[in-house]
């Protein structure tokens, strides 16, 4: 089973990836899936990409990234402690590929996305908190994307950076040293991190133009059609105005007092 | 396992909902958990949603607008002849909640994503084009992003409605009998269709404006913080210029290709 659906998505990637690369017309039927399987193999030196996956995390966090990663054709893993399907909030269990252990100890990039109790779960957890010191500590990119921000600080891999969260709980970096900058994407030497859910795809693009220069970046915009449109300006907290602002953090407050509880613990297993 | 994810699940979606649902503060944990699950129950008369998934299709066409159909706690199903896994762009693969004959005969909203080659194979499709036909003909709703729009055109859903898709294929809606609009999201009745994958979320928010409110729409928007800055002005043909889109083109020909003789097949189906 597992490896049918690995040769189909072998199929589905390679056509993907024809969009972007440099490949000649493929007239006949045969040769253009010939084309595809090729184009679909990971270049032996692809950026070694790990993103935590977690119970109850947010899938857009981990696709919107992985959807610019996959097109720039990086090796791209999803790492959790097992490989037990965790939940997400569309309802679609994701799969690890591969466990902590199994883990490349040498990365290009680690990423973490976000997810509400998921994240504070992940906060309290020291065995996860470890395993993303360590990776991070010799990561070229440390990223994160929404309250997956509030994880890698917890992990202590933002201390004395500037950095950004999901808004409802982005106070809480200083909590645990890093300087919150109210910016959708923030980079500080090797840390990059962007805001909430939809900030991922900024995020991804931004990080695919320092790592592959700006025009591979330009070229996967383009496939992605990322040109948006939102029908309303209402996607930060100034754009929102202060009732809505008042009225979401009001009906947020259990989660992020959770949230506050165990960043305020991170905080002092940090030094801070 | 599929109850222990499922209960998982319920829990998250219970935490996101929580943030845009009216509801009393929870000071004490285990009233919070309590307080999260009943939030994620869906409403008895929540709108039902169908959407297609398929082997080869973009798992962020779908992910997009289904965390914002999530957030409005409409009743979301994923459809497919059977249960066994798709596979996507990013090989996570989706499993069908609900097969064709599982599926309601009355839905609120069809929905269609993208999926290059898989796309191609839905086009050709008979018995994905008839089930698409006999849902969309009582919809309330018929709606596409990508170049899902191929799809419900070749089941002849767009036979004289204005209507778009991903750009590179978006000159062969005529070919089915839709008027091509040159805008990120088309209405026209109840036929909603977008642009190409990223357009997923402008379209969804436009929808759930539509079925729901403005307010609501904001609402959502504000919890997906999506107040998008994208690195480049490059998301259109127009915005990258005339060498990459060329470039582009002229390395999805083959696809293209593919997708020009299916939709032909289908619009002499469709007596056009």
């Amino acid at each position: 089973m597992t490896d049918t659906i690995d040769r189909r998505a072998l199929l589905t990637l390679g056509a993907l990836l024809a969009a972007s690369a440099a490949v000649p017309d493929f007239a006949n039927a045969e040769t253009l899936e010939e084309h595809m399987r090729s184009m679909m193999e990971i270049p032996k030196d692809a950026p070694k990409v790990a993103m935590l996956i977690y119970p109850k995390m947010v899938a857009l966090d981990l696709i919107g990234p992985m959807t610019v990663f996959t097109l720039m054709r990086f090796d791209v893993q999803l790492v959790w402690k097992d490989k037990t399907p965790v939940s997400t909030d569309v309802r679609i269990p994701f799969t690890a590929t591969q466990t902590f252990d199994e883990c490349p100890k040498d990365l290009d990039v680690l990423f973490v996305p976000g997810g509400i109790l998921g994240t504070v779960d992940c906060m309290n957890d020291l065995d996860v908190c470890a395993f993303l010191a360590d990776r991070g500590s010799r990561a070229k990119w440390v990223t994160s994307v929404c309250t997956g921000g509030l994880i890698i600080a917890a992990a202590g891999l933002l201390k004395g950076y500037d950095a950004t969260a999901y808004w409802p709980v982005a106070d809480l970096l200083p909590l645990m040293g890093a300087r919150h900058v109210d910016k959708r994407v923030v980079r500080d030497r090797n840390r990059m991190t962007g805001g909430g859910v939809t900030a991922g795809i900024d995020f991804a693009l931004t990080l695919a133009a320092e790592m592959r220069g700006e025009e591979a970046a330009r070229r996967a915009q383009l496939i992605i059609e990322y040109s948006p449109e939102p029908p309303f300006a209402n996607g930060t907290p100034r754009e929102a105005g202060p009732e809505r602002v008042a009225a979401t953090l009001e009906r947020r407050k259990g989660m992020d007092g959770r949230a506050r509880v165990a960043a305020e613990a991170a905080g002092k297993r940090l030094g801070i």
